[in-house]
């Protein structure tokens, strides 16, 4: 099978999640980087595409200069797809001119800074009619995708409560005060957006919960929490949420627990069971049931549901992590991708990875918690805005 | 040493915190029980101390007439302590009979029904100048000590943010209803209280919160949710607290959990470091440094603190469980107790289990979440109502 | 229910496994400590016994006056019972007194230095007709009574592997130089007997082995090692073997692994599955079926078997400990008493508790191990030392 | 930087092991699959190679055309390593032929059928002076570089005991007469050698041993069990090992431990402390110290040994699995032949990735392990059979 042809905006030498990019890209052999804007300063770029081994003809000083260059390329030169893995505020841009360009993209997330790019972005993927995917990488554990199995087939009875916690400690001091990188741009609203903590990893944790329960919010009430001295944006925060079916969700957010690595976890019960997964232990579903033996489902195991084990790559017992996720979203990809070639046309709701409609509905996320939490009231309707503004 | 000798009010047949309280008294030898009034029916009572082998003359039809009848022996035989471990609604009086009798108390939690009886229950405690422990027993475990000695020695730092949650799925059935006594009188406001999750296990996270942190809050908001229908009192809340020095508190409570047991845990945050402890492993507590490796501290390591080493006894490997965690309570309260046969008086400061003070703050942690419950602000100021009393 | 009354050879100030045994006898209120010999040496005897709270003139200098002394108390007054709780070099002779002398017996492991007084005492036991209990209390936990049920229904399908490891640190060090009491009688062969780990805790893994599967071995291979410059007795071994129906076994025994605590676990595998267990982490038992998910079995949970149900004195998610367990066989001797009070009799194999037959395999164990270890063979068949005295 | 050209052995549709090296060397960029031999079925290896989109015409029928064949093509253009991923037996003539034919090689374990191959490999490998990799991938963890830090650099003392467990449970049922194919190749002495599970698995515990501890066996007693009834070679197995400096090894092999995954563990313990690994929790390593808390330590800490950084590529608590432990050993292999490039030399010894001499000790362990196993000695001297060879 041929190879997609891709190229990436940001990821330069020295980025952390470019590299996550590259590898979950690369792991399944569907994927081949042959350009990048890799850095806001060219010169940059260049050294950084050098030495990921692009041909110095495609290493572009800027984004805007990749997108028209690469689509005076042969059909069968130029890249097909473009992931963009900038910071927050330089997701957008690019996104909307890839699209406009007729490129499919992989953006990383949160989608872009505020509701009205969300919006445009929605209505310019839906025009170009291009792939878009968002690398909300947690549900791509194949756990996650069981453990979605048992929830929508009901095997968990009506849901009734869901909690999820992620929390953090790198940012337990004011890193961003001795120039650290990855924690300048994230705490800095410019280039975060309205949000730190709640945008960095919140919008992780509400994708989790609407990708595993499908459940509606219908009220919020958010607290953000600014824990650190000095720091611009929230780090710590706690978000409950009340769901159209009457069940009750927490999600709680902390990049200031100290020591805590990168402890996200989610518990779902129903009235059947419960269940809790950990992603620092990602291969292992617990279930507990009402009235039978609590299980321990484990990745490869036999009898897993069918998108569980197309998210597997190995046998049972040898542990896939992290980039594994990611590279589900990638597989997920690169299969839309063949279907749009042949057919010139995909049905998304086909695909298991999140798109821009994940995207906008993390940005109405965000700006419920912000709505939320800039009232005295306890409860405020959940996208209670988006009726006002009709 | 001489045994002390206690009576007991409740915890006849099928009653399941009596036996846990006799198994606690009993197992380091320093208690006799010789009387009791063990059900609110004469008949139940009478079979239930014969089958627990105790004199029949000594088998009260009620605690009324236990109390009185026994102040009458001679202070050799008649019991020192009373050990009430009857349902919420009948705490109170036997209480505080029992205290202007003379006699040391020993109380299951919650404290009582109403902040008047509360206060009045402190009031008589501090006139008769008895020992009074309330069985707020979690704290009792010996990591929990150890978690006590970080936080309060300043190892980790000033406190920041603080979650324990607390769930259960045991009445995520309408148990009540088919008769099930545990159920029937927890969800019973006639019985249980204002509250029922709240004040079955919520004070519990209460009191693990206040007696590692010392922390006082300022500010609560705080929801109820009635999961189960046609259930009378809540099953399932979620509190949010602020404290005075600022630190975030999250305490989350659950009894219909579907297919949790006793999953009772708490995660302490400080500047230096977080630490994190879960009831059903309980011999274990982990530390996350911020800057060094995590620890694993667990019962019987060399080092630990004073508290920690006199709740220990067996070493380290030998798991020590729930009733060595409540029997820690009555052998603070045997030290008490022999302080005072010497001296006439004690400093209960100088002991190491729950006292009237915590059930004082307990009942206040009831009133204030039902304040915020009731209110549509997000927060209300923490005690407001004692302060508007006055 | 009246109290059984009973005494105790040794366990006097600063011993460890004789508070082990009180507390196990006061848990459940069946028992009451009426007299001691507990110690060597009188004066220390008399100060243990007042701290205990006994009478004095039930304070005895040794265990032969305390037996024969107690044989003319009435019998309503007199000790029922004796808990022989001293080092292995001092149970034959106060074991066998008691029970010529009409009196029940609790043994602490393993039964006593030799075959030969192995063999006298089942002789004893036998002809005297009383209750012999030895306190390999480990397979006292609930979770131990329901693998065994597993395993002995068929639910594993016929065994095939057993490992058994069991590992301590405290030994690591040349303790026994130092003058510590545990060490120092554990390591000196005319007080422990042919062998240190081996019988210290490798009995306790052979009683699991034998107790889970109820195979008989056929052969071994046993290494003993001595890894600690200067001691008299091994603290580490490896011990293979081969059981009746073709399964195979390995012991694994150290006292020398360095920081471990009481690392005692169990793995059995039968053709339909395999289950492991861990006495550090003792409410869990860990299923792993061949076609179904693996499942956690916890104490308290619904549908176990009646040995574990009565195993068991709490609802699931409250711990049970080291000391519950051991209490398993206080209690399981109660209810042996109590039948013999009201029949003048009763059939031991109708009891879950460990007796003078689990004793004498301990003992013929060791013996394997050592005439296994001085073989040069790789196999020697297993009890070949019973055929070759015959 | 240039992308290595590497042409692949085995792996066509439905291997399990072949993709398992082509994600390894994907994952990082630094290769490029350029042709294969991807079946010993021609037209199989065809369809193979279309399907990961090689061109056609360096899709070859069989080994030998391969590697002559690619030896014609331009420096730039033909390839520069081979992968081998055949079963056993086919790993000595293609590794022999690609290394005369001045091609580096990547081969699977274990690395060949017979000693004599293995001396013979070794030969060929220096003679030629090219890179030879064996794919040990389990002593390519993070934690494992951590764990053998601290060993060699003394922090644990002088090591006294070894124990490594490794349990499958796959082959628990005839599944060799099912055609399976994973299983008929493994369990059939013509194409897997003198052993089963102690080839597949138990070459693995052993290499992890040696890389970790550097200790030299001196003396072994080895029980192989063929526990599936109609099975041709061992599928569990018992080893004991005694070490140059007086430690102690035991070795446990099983892949008929129903229902386990992938359970590979290793425990050391020294005088000062004891560490425990597990592979299917591959991102915590847990050090139990003599007078210190015991600790975890997690991929991604900061303070941890170069090679633990360098084999690491994600933050703390994103969790790094098999494929990137796989991986690491192809990233050490493409800086090797970048040096080998430049300088036409390398120095083995500065590059941290199993090696020929890793094969050929593991060649050895399986001729001692046969070597004891066929003798009624209980020990016998390890590598004997090199002495009476001379």
């Amino acid at each position: 099978m041929r190879k997609i042809k891709y190229g990436m905006i940001g990821g330069g030498i020295g980025a952390f999640i470019g590299e996550v990019h590259r590898m979950a890209a690369a792991l399944d052999g569907n994927f081949e980087l042959v350009c990048g804007a890799l850095s806001s300063d060219p010169q940059k770029s260049l050294e950084s595409g050098i030495n990921l081994g692009l041909d110095k003809h495609r290493i572009y000083p800027d984004f805007r200069t990749m997108i028209i260059q690469e689509s005076y390329f042969p059909e069968d030169e130029r890249m097909e797809m473009v992931s963009i893995v900038t910071p927050n505020f330089m997701h957008y841009e690019p996104a909307k001119l890839a699209l406009e360009y007729g490129f499919h993209v992989v953006c990383d997330k949160p989608l872009c800074m505020t509701l009205e790019e969300a919006y445009d972005l929605q209505k310019t993927v839906s025009k170009m009619g291009k792939i878009f995917a968002l690398t909300h990488n947690y549900t791509g554990y194949p756990m996650i995708k069981q453990a979605r199995y048992f929830i929508q087939s009901g095997s968990l009875g009506p849901i009734r409560r869901v909690v999820s916690s992620y929390t953090q400690g790198w940012l337990s001091t004011f890193l961003e005060s001795e120039g650290q990188k990855q924690a300048s741009w994230r705490t800095d609203p410019t280039k975060s957006g309205y949000v730190g903590a709640v945008g960095d990893i919140g919008t992780h944790a509400e994708n989790m919960v609407s990708y595993l329960t499908g459940l509606t919010p219908t009220e919020i009430s958010a607290n953000l929490n600014t824990v650190v001295k000095g720091r611009l944006l929230d780090d710590d925060a706690s978000i409950l949420l009340r769901f159209d079916n009457g069940a009750t969700g927490v999600i709680l957010v902390s990049q200031v627990a100290t020591g805590e690595e990168n402890n996200f976890n989610v518990h779902v019960s129903g009235t059947e069971g419960s269940l809790e997964w950990n992603q620092m232990d990602p291969n292992r579903l617990v279930v507990r049931w009402k009235d039978k033996p609590k299980q321990e489902i484990r990745t490869g195991d036999s009898g897993l549901c069918d998108q569980a084990i197309s998210a597997t790559r190995l046998p049972a017992g040898h542990p896939e992590g992290y980039i594994e996720a990611f590279a589900n979203i990638y597989s997920g990809v690169a299969k839309a991708i063949r279907t749009y070639r042949q057919q010139g046309d995909f049905k998304i709701r086909e695909y298991d990875f999140p798109t821009i409609f994940d995207g906008v509905r993390g940005m109405e996320f965000i700006q419920n918690v912000v709505n939320s939490h800039t009232s005295v009231k306890k409860w405020i309707f959940y996208n209670e805005f988006k009726k006002s503004n009709n």
